[in-house]
């Protein structure tokens, strides 16, 4: 590719609202530009990166076994209402309808589109397992895209969705996968942390994201020492440690306490620790349910693991009013202790218990009136819940689950997923099932798999930078050679650049020739900077007899090599 | 790929609403599934065929100099009213607002997405000429989604945009895409004949379809013997014979006429030709217009014609109440004679005649009342057009209009076109301009380019298939060959047919294996023909030591090779 021709060339400006380094990079580079906040166009250079991330990551699917296909976008809305995803994405969902009044998703997943074609096939155990995956474009109306392409509306994402006879099967192929995306980032430079995060809308029990370390990211993480555990903030577990768990249970006591409402006003009135006072925190689910969350008095409600726990997609704080005229108790004085008794007739109540209140003895707190608490509550004697279970924020400095020391918070960029589905899917679309060996309609097990692909490009370039420029990775580089002539106005000069730059395409090479007649050294290497290619060879008046000058984008020694050098050199990496 | 983890298999049924072989054959063998109507799944072995005809397109387009890149799919609508084409486009836009109420159109071509990309950049007339393409979906709101890939409402479309200095410039690179389109086709095994069309909603001045002829093809269009003039019906043009020109100028007269409406009434009562008998058709169009339309009357008004005369984009028949009402004269006795005398003052009327109308003398027809006609009507003196021009439509046999003989009548599939765009795009929108010599600023001249690859794929597959199934020609097959083990039970034959797939493998040939224990010779062979594959090769008990038997799709004889051998064959194309 001749420079001059190449759309669009290097600008300085970087846009107004840029933040982020990969997007002020790219944007300079002229690797991308933004259509409306959130969706972007792929320019000629972004084009070619983004193919060679394509390709990596088809390349390593197909050897993991997995199927190229495609569904189409716009997915039939009833498919969504199949598995109540209408209802239970995190995502905005967009919608249109065509002329007939025929009403479609814009696809943001798809699960529903895999199923639907799987479930038309008589699939038989001797057809699994397999792996279906495909390039295509997705839709997610996110209240706010980040500038760049780290949160886009509209982006391309390689999705696969695996099927299997059993769990134990299934297993296999989540190892399969995981090792797959491990390779895929291997060769594209990027060095991943794999963590165990939520499911979000998408459902199943578990999953694991691949992030890259990165001041930047979006993903909040905690870590061991050794990184043998490592869980994303909604999920990540820890033990806590154990109090005052010698004390012997004493009488429950009600006490006057004129007070505030917060948790520090108890602590300062009863001159107590605060992990000795009782968290009450009252949400209200999107079925109308009032989730009592009750919780040491030091620790965080972890509302991801909430939801789960009561298997509802959506909380809510319970208003004061609704404390007040629904559960009869006092905003700030809330307790387990009797508050059945007092609740409104109608009203669904589920108390959800962290098991840290099994590491302390003779908790205070509210006594579900104005300023009354209670003293010496003790679980299991004075209040029982209906549900037990770890719903705790891990923070940096907890022990770690596996007692090898103390979690590492970290912050990072996902670039990929894999998520168990079980039968999440098979079990609530009709006719999702395979015939067994007794010939027997059994539902698949499923999983499935994701990367963002202009993500997985801007973490690159985040990754790969330094003040000049992108310093692209070999692999995903948009040409392996920047070819800059100068001198030439001299005819001998350019004649030779344009015999190198033949040469080098002769061989299979990509280069990008700057061939420009009118244009300073300093900009050629400036623009060479930017742009990142990883090998920049000049040709000069100044050069010697058969040698060009080469150069590494991250080195700064230069080199002198006969063509036939080069060339070799290229071709062995 | 091993056939047994192929998905899907093949299965006989084909659906019930298939007409078209393309859509039976590919449906049966399992490259496709319809999801909703005219928006299709490509399934794995689909996916394969698509993604070489795309390499095939893009080595063409690159080695042409044109560049890739991708646009959003949500267009911001502002851009399609910049340039009026939320009202005048022939497809159904659709369109779909996100959560801020946001209005985006679903891209059905891009003119305005590229243009809006251009402009933000500082062209000069050195970065002048280029071509930028993508392969992305687009999405068509048909009212009618023909069986198969022929007519779909979602597809893959690569669309490419020039942009040039001037009409001389643009002329190179029409011809460039010309000759690369003729490749693309040609290396596909697709002959094609270049159709001078109509533009429709995409505005500029002329167009050429790229034709498969075809029986099922939905694109009607006229060649002259030696196909050195073909074009579509919507513009073909002939030359009309001259009648009766030797005839005096005779003197307009008003006559009784009880008759009927229709042209063979006005025959049988004056007895006089059919072609002497001037034809009237009144239409409305989307701006209220009314159009009188004047032809010779053995002709037919070609509407499309009619539409660029006028610069308009709709066109409707005027009911008998508004021929009435608004123009007070009489259905079947409409006459341009007078006319303008006798419509209702705030009407606006435009006269178009054809050029038909200087082949003859003393022509008849309505008077504008009920039961009375003219004799010997002639043009300019007894009536005059708004705008004289061709709005007559071309049929079998007239006289093609390079004189070259009669005109024949073919149907074929449009794979491709190319269309001049000039300034339609750039004068319309704001700043669409680049710097020229002179430092000034300057619209640019405009071309695109479309190929959309599902469509390709059925025509293939209409052109080369038999009862039995797919034939595809080499470049476009899914996988290079279908090698079929045969009495796998036997471990020995298992094993060397294993070695056989591996050995292929590892020469970097594209190899489905049939491996599958269970399964007749008489059914491997049947899926092996519906499949397609150019090479079938097969190895079982009785294979001689080192030979494997070796069948094309398109043969009837078998041979035997040698691995060695084979593979020299094969790589050898």
């Amino acid at each position: 590719m001749k420079y001059s021709k190449l759309f669009p060339k290097t600008i300085k400006q970087t846009p107004k609202d840029a933040s982020l380094e990969s997007h002020k990079l790219l944007y300079r580079a002229g690797y991308i530009r933004e259509s409306t906040a959130g969706r972007y166009y792929l320019l000629p250079l972004g084009m070619r990166v983004n193919q060679k991330i394509q390709k990596i990551i088809k390349e390593e699917m197909d050897k993991a076994g997995a199927q190229e296909l495609i569904t189409p976008v716009l997915h039939p809305i009833e498919l969504w209402k199949e598995t109540n995803r209408t209802e239970s994405v995190g995502f905005e969902l967009m919608t249109i309808k065509d002329r007939s009044e025929t009403e479609f998703v814009l696809g943001g997943t798809a699960e529903e589109m895999l199923v639907d074609l799987v479930r038309r096939f008589q699939i038989s155990y001797k057809d699994l397992p397999f792996n279906l995956y495909q390039f295509s474009t997705k839709f997610r109306d996110e209240i706010r895209a980040r500038g760049g392409l780290l949160r886009l509306r509209e982006f391309v994402m390689k999705d696969a969705y695996s099927f299997d006879v059993s769990e134990e099967e299934f297993k296999k192929e989540y190892q399969n996968m995981r090792k797959t995306y491990s390779k895929i980032f291997d060769r594209m430079g990027l060095k991943t942390i794999i963590v165990e995060s939520d499911n979000g809308y998408i459902g199943g029990e578990y999953c694991h994201e691949f992030v890259v370390e990165s001041e930047i990211g979006e993903s909040k993480f905690l870590v061991n020492q050794d990184l043998s555990y490592a869980a994303h903030e909604d999920v990540a577990k820890f033990i806590p440690d154990k109090k005052n768990l010698d004390e012997k249970e004493k009488p429950l006591k009600e006490v006057e306490a004129v007070r505030g409402t917060t948790m520090e006003d108890g602590e300062k009135l009863h001159k107590l620790p605060l992990w000795q006072q009782i968290k009450d925190v009252l949400f209200v689910d999107e079925k109308g349910r009032f989730i009592l969350a009750i919780i040491r008095g030091d620790y965080e409600v972890n509302e991801v693991k909430l939801l789960h726990l009561i298997k509802s997609y959506q909380l809510r704080h319970a208003s004061e009013e609704e404390i007040r005229q629904k559960i009869h108790s006092e905003p700030g004085f809330i307790s387990p202790v009797g508050i059945r008794e007092i609740i409104g007739k109608d009203i669904n109540l589920l108390i959800i218990a962290d098991e840290s209140l099994y590491t302390i003895r003779n908790a205070y707190g509210g006594a579900n009136k104005k300023n009354r608490d209670l003293l010496n509550m003790n679980i299991n004697r004075d209040f029982k819940a209906d549900i037990e279970g770890d719903i705790a924020l891990a923070k940096e400095g907890y022990l770690a689950p596996d007692g090898s020391g103390p979690l590492i918070v970290k912050r990072g960029i996902e670039v990929g997923n894999i998520f168990q589905l079980g039968f999440h899917y098979s079990s609530k679309m009709a006719d999702a099932t395979f015939i067994d060996k007794d010939g027997k309609p059994e539902p698949y097990y499923m999983g499935c798999y994701g990367i963002g692909l202009a993500r997985t490009m801007a973490t690159i370039v985040e990754i790969y930078h330094d003040d000049k420029g992108i310093i692209w990775p070999e692999l995903v580089a948009p040409f392996q050679v920047h070819l800059v002539g100068l001198d030439l106005e001299d005819t001998k000069v350019l004649e030779k650049a344009e015999q190198i730059y033949k040469l080098l395409l002769a061989q299979n090479i990509e280069v990008l020739f700057d061939e420009r007649i009118d244009i300073s050294a300093g900009t050629k290497f400036a623009d060479a900077d930017l742009i990142g290619i990883p090998l920049r060879v000049v040709i000069s008046k100044k050069s010697q007899e058969g040698k060009l000058e080469v150069k590494k984008r991250d080195k700064k020694e230069t080199h002198f090599l006969k063509l036939d050098e080069l060339i070799r050199q290229i071709q062995k990496n």
